[in-house]
């Protein structure tokens, strides 16, 4: 069998594939990441307190012009790895090598691939939540626009499918903007989780140097390091399931939203209308108008929710330290995120452009609809609950000619219940859009400062 | 085909069995929510400012007086759930009309059991989440101890479990205790995602009476309710999903560390002894003590990860509004926080009856784990990493004879780099300690605020 | 700690119960499997040919006396499984030792719990998994019925849930039968895997005693025993997965079929009508009439996906040989084999029950329909396809009068194109049911000549 | 926001992106396929009985032509799918188009993207299960080999990990194989779920022309069409999750050998000594030959349950009907189909070059080994099981000085019970290997009838 020669070694040829497997593509997407690493590190060795500098200031200088090489190769799509490569890390390195020399093989000191690839991951990582978490606060306020616009737009509520209650599109709006706000909040969480940094813990158990783990984290901007070397060993693939887990609840929000509206935009409903610049046509039957997006939306779901759960799987009784399956979480983790990026601007897109059509909209009422109202009417004359209930039911005809309109008004309008806070809901949101504006910066901030403004 | 039949209606007998499931088993644990919930409920409709005063405060008082003996019974086992009731609500509104009458009737005005089964969920996954976490500090406790007892009791680090570095016991339980950090990170968001009140959103649009759920919110000790109704209804399932996750991610921690103990107790290791109390033996083979926790910890998680796909999986792609689909996320929810409880538990008593040995610990160190340290010597002397690294591939043998715990005290003793921040790390456990406690002592309060104290 | 008696030793109490689990529930359905593995197993030793003769034929006849009074008991729920006994094999022997003193003590020579409990899943699975393929080819009878009478009845054929071809409720009926013949397709090599005897592997690695495992198998009426008694017993929980696997695809047919239903029996379309028994109320809202059945079973095919997920993960890197973690696997194999016997039934029920609306089937065709017919007939004219397809597009309009009656007719009446093989598939149905009645058959009679005919 | 052209029209550039996703890549994986089921549905039309000839057998000859060009280009890697293109089967309409005009437009006549891409899938899963079944039975083959030959070096039986039996090499290596043959009956009704023919349900409600399926099915080489079209159209995503759920079958064997040994090769045990040139090096510890390709293999098993968990999520609950949701099963099945083949490449090269260390086995025989061995032999002396069972437990330091060999020899050895029946194994695993032979014999043989030998 064929061997072939990599920076660690020569390696059968077909075991080289199968290990390396889609780190040459995959890895172009932490280009950047792994620079910004580099950088870090070779700062924090010229500033720890070793026996012996191993970095000067001239050298890291150095060492950053050539990073910032990459990144612009990477940012214009002309940074390549190698199969002989097999990874970034080895490839930024060979870079480093070929421009500096013997200095460029220093950079490696004091840190592993495992610690390397950790480290590009919660960059890469952190980069792509705030882009998420921005994509959700922009969904959001499209929600929230369409749930004051159509406050009393009557829409009837459904249980099990069937009409139930009076409601409206504010309220359906309204319902699933509150849903991003509990994946906020759940992004929130996996977002902390991935905010530590990882770099200096080699392979898992530190390094007989005395480094500045804590000085690595400041200079990335990292909320701190892992406590322990062996947990940022050990977070790998567990950090990726937190951050898909809570992905996949960004999809489940979308999914339904999705599933309510291909479902209300069949001609038999026809109570929305979706923007048609975002509908495909179909090769064969000229007349169709088809809601892809959402449906591809609805697969992806469960495609985020299998990520979640291949990366549970493989994480599960996996033992202490480095274990090579964890290279395989990486493809779930980029995809997850770019998955849920691409959707929620879809959805944005969508709910935007939707036309709502007061008039199918009002069609839907059946009188039966408003049988729990009236039985409530009786209670607050004084008959119990029970037996307003079933004189309700005995008497359903008694119900036509309510108006949706009318009923909508009394339950939702002023004096009704509140159904919605809207400004408790509106002020969630804001306050999430803050969040995202400042950790934007901040992440800005700090690869700024590190190697520079670049373009 | 037989018909049963209910307080609502006579139903076929098969589907009735068919459409209740399990609810009457599983149903039992939600008894006491339901009573609170309940109390909560009229509570609220006494004092909230509807045009006609439905509970009076005498009413109030002997509807939960009659909830008070229901949750006695209940703590003593001997509340039970008939088919015919369906489910614990029916139940016990059955209970409240035998001994109340009309008033009995009553209580159910404003309310479905959608909003019913809801707020059940919440308040039992609150009690349970706070148990769920206080397990997660009593193991991160019991490792942080091991950590500390055993800071510089030698431990081959691994890497693919093959022996690849210095390390330490302390080291290793370090690890896993952080891990457990996170845990907690995540349970605390879907902790905030589970603390809304659900109760007024009846079926999920809402009443047609102007009730008061932020009353009812906070009579039951809920950070707020949910801004709509509609996502009221809506988040059932999302949050089962949503604290399913979180559990998972203990459940991996949990897996990883029984995954070590069942290898490390394998006798050709011998580095731990588990306590013999909790091992199990053989029918047919007298010398065995087999780790049967750990290995039912580790199948335990991939089930609590099965729970949560179900869970995701029902979810997925529902309309919006109540689908009978979200009973069946009931059991997955139950179980799951149940196999967490008891695995924590389990898990705190395994690692506080370990016993270390150092001997065999020692024994496992090759000289090769030494290499990367020696590289690393020459590093500091000027030689580039890569050159380094060759010639110690090249000498392997001239690292006979190094101790382990020299080694290991050059490492991570004084001088060495900070391999665990311990201070940061035992703060840490103390924060999520100290929030527990407070949320516990919260919860109790409030539902004796609510019922009064029972026994 | 306190500590409890068990056959096999004391035990700590928390320990025992985090160990045996549901067990003592879950055994209860294995109780007849368990006598019937036991009586194969003593007629087998009374007839291998050993050095020294174990059991005499009369020795037998006493032990089968017992175990069919057990068997009695189990039918008739008077068995039961305390937590000391912990499983079903100790609660048989613990019996049989009670009644024959020191014989019951020999029936568990040459064997071990784990290739006890592992038979007794292959038998109750076998029987279970005749079950289940009894309910598919009812279902499939039932859904093949609709097909024939509704042959020719309009129903708009979508694709993205929009209208796009003419088509038949036959059409629609025959596409969800044979989607049955491929569950049956899969549900047979379940069958076939799960048809094997793994008695005789006592711990998986056989015993020194010259036993006859053949024999065992034939007793049992299983295929053959397993080749080796190593996979024997790595094969449990792989089986169980091969099962659960077969039944999620049950069940993703059946979820489906019950979308289709749900979606279609709404009053917007109003295409179905289920059977009103089968349909559950409301608490609050008396018009409604709820598919809660179709949607339960919509969620059990999640949980069904959710427990082949569960036990993919258990199993997934399991060292060779007995591990506890396979316990873990029983109950998600009993859930799913009763959880698809179950949906199978009600669905027949459902689909018998159907009533179908076939003036409401016509409504729902819009000219544009028919636009791909016209384009084809274009076609067949000599006018080349895309440039049809363009023609048609601009000049919908045209297709206005076209009678979906007539369009179906023209479609799939005689000189149509051969839109169902119905001759084929109902062939097809009733060689499964041959299948069905002859493996059920042969059970029963297996059944009969081990222990006698019981009532 | 800018639109692009495609052969459908107009579309917004993002929306396409988004629902392109990655069938440019994917599909160039479909191209042969795309082009045999072309070839098929032309020479169909040319011979179907129709109102009027569609293509004359030269026009079919003109086709078939450039479809064995585009064959070539893309076994040479030079076929390409642009975006505009969408997806393959516009690419090869449009290169027919581009070099036979009016001809190449007719192509698609009487049929829809949606059988082109079922058929496409039919045909690629097709030839990569006949690979995948071909690589069991190789794997098969290296472990059966590894059975005869060590069929009497002892090796430790374990359960619960720990040494519990005498057993042998052989029998370990026999109960693999015989996994895999549980393996190839369970692909083996994948292959005939994956065995139909969809083309010419076009749209999944037929074509109002009267086309031969049958023949097309027969021009193709499967075993039959769909009976119904509207079958044919659902069960895309099921038959793809029928073959990932085999799939996960065949990982879940590789990934139970990979655990072994990954532990058997750790140095503590060091029973097996894996392929150098398998093993890959780290770039710190220069002493370290790591498992990773045991290590990935075991990831992978994760990531393909994760497949077929995403396909059952993505078909679950689908309505009937063309759905793009459909689109996402894609990437699952050509990912799982390639990810098993190259597992069990890859495993076989293991296999075959694993080297045995029968010195290193015999020493991990501890004396209490022997226990159960000896409590049969007195049980077959006239002892009591349980009584047998109690006094060597007592006794356990009797069983000092029992060799492995011996012990081994008296079980396994003549006069043994047949712990293997490696004639039956053997024999079913050449029965696989014929049926292998003989799919791919004829899979070869339909395509070039239809298209005639490509080089």
């Amino acid at each position: 069998m064929a061997a072939q020669k990599t920076i660690v070694g020569r390696i059968d040829r077909e075991a080289l594939a199968f290990t390396v497997g889609k780190d040459p593509v995959l890895d172009l997407e932490l280009a950047e990441a792994d620079c910004l690493g580099t950088a870090a590190h070779v700062t924090m060795l010229s500033r720890a307190r070793l026996p012996r500098r191993l970095f000067s200031t001239a050298d890291v200088r150095r060492v950053i012009e050539v990073l910032r090489e990459i990144i612009r190769q990477s940012r214009e799509g002309r940074f390549r790895i190698t199969s002989g490569d097999q990874d970034v890390h080895l490839a930024v390195e060979r870079r480093l090598t070929e421009r500096l020399g013997p200095l460029g093989k220093k950079v490696h000191t004091a840190r592993s691939r495992n610690d390397q690839v950790a480290v590009d991951l919660r960059l890469y990582g952190k980069a792509r939540l705030i882009e998420v978490m921005d994509g959700c606060t922009a969904l959001f306020d499209a929600l929230a626009a369409a749930a004051r616009r159509h406050r009393l737009t009557p829409m009837v509520g459904r249980t099990h499918l069937q009409p139930a209650m009076p409601s409206t599109v504010g309220l359906w709006a309204a319902g699933h903007a509150e849903s991003l706000l509990d994946d906020l909040e759940l992004l929130g969480s996996a977002y902390a989780v991935n905010d530590r940094c990882p770099l200096g813990a080699a392979a898992g158990y530190g390094v007989a140097l005395k480094i500045d783990r804590a000085l690595t984290a400041r200079l990335l901007g990292f909320a701190r390091p892992h406590y322990s070397v062996t947990y940022a060993g050990n977070a790998r693939g567990k950090c990726e399931a937190a951050v898909l887990q809570a992905l996949s609840q960004v999809m489940l929000t979308l999914s339904r939203l999705a599933e309510d509206l291909v479902l209300f935009s069949m001609p038999e409903f026809n109570y929305f209308r979706l923007p048609a610049d975002l509908c495909t046509g179909s090769s064969i039957m000229p007349q169709k108008n088809n809601p892809d997006i959402l449906e591809l939306v609805r697969a992806r779901a469960a495609k985020v929710l299998g990520h979640a759960a291949a990366v549970g799987g493989i994480v599960k009784a996996l033992p202490s330290g480095y274990n090579r399956d964890l290279q395989e979480t990486k493809e779930c983790f980029i995809e997850g995120l770019a998955s849920a990026c691409a959707s929620l601007r879809m959805m944005a897109r969508v709910v935007k452009g939707l036309r709502v059509n007061g008039e199918a909209l009002r069609r839907g009422f059946a009188p039966a609809v408003f049988a729990a109202d009236r039985a409530l009417e009786m209670v607050a004359e004084g008959v119990p609950f029970r037996d307003a209930y079933d004189r309700v039911k005995a008497h359903l005809d008694a119900l036509q000619g309510v108006r949706p309109d009318v009923a909508v008004a009394a339950r939702f309008g002023r004096g009704g219940a509140a159904s919605v806070d809207s400004a408790g809901l509106e002020e969630a949101g804001r306050a999430w859009r803050r969040f995202v504006r400042r950790e934007r910066a901040r992440f800005r901030r700090v690869a700024c400062r590190l190697v520079g403004p670049i373009r």
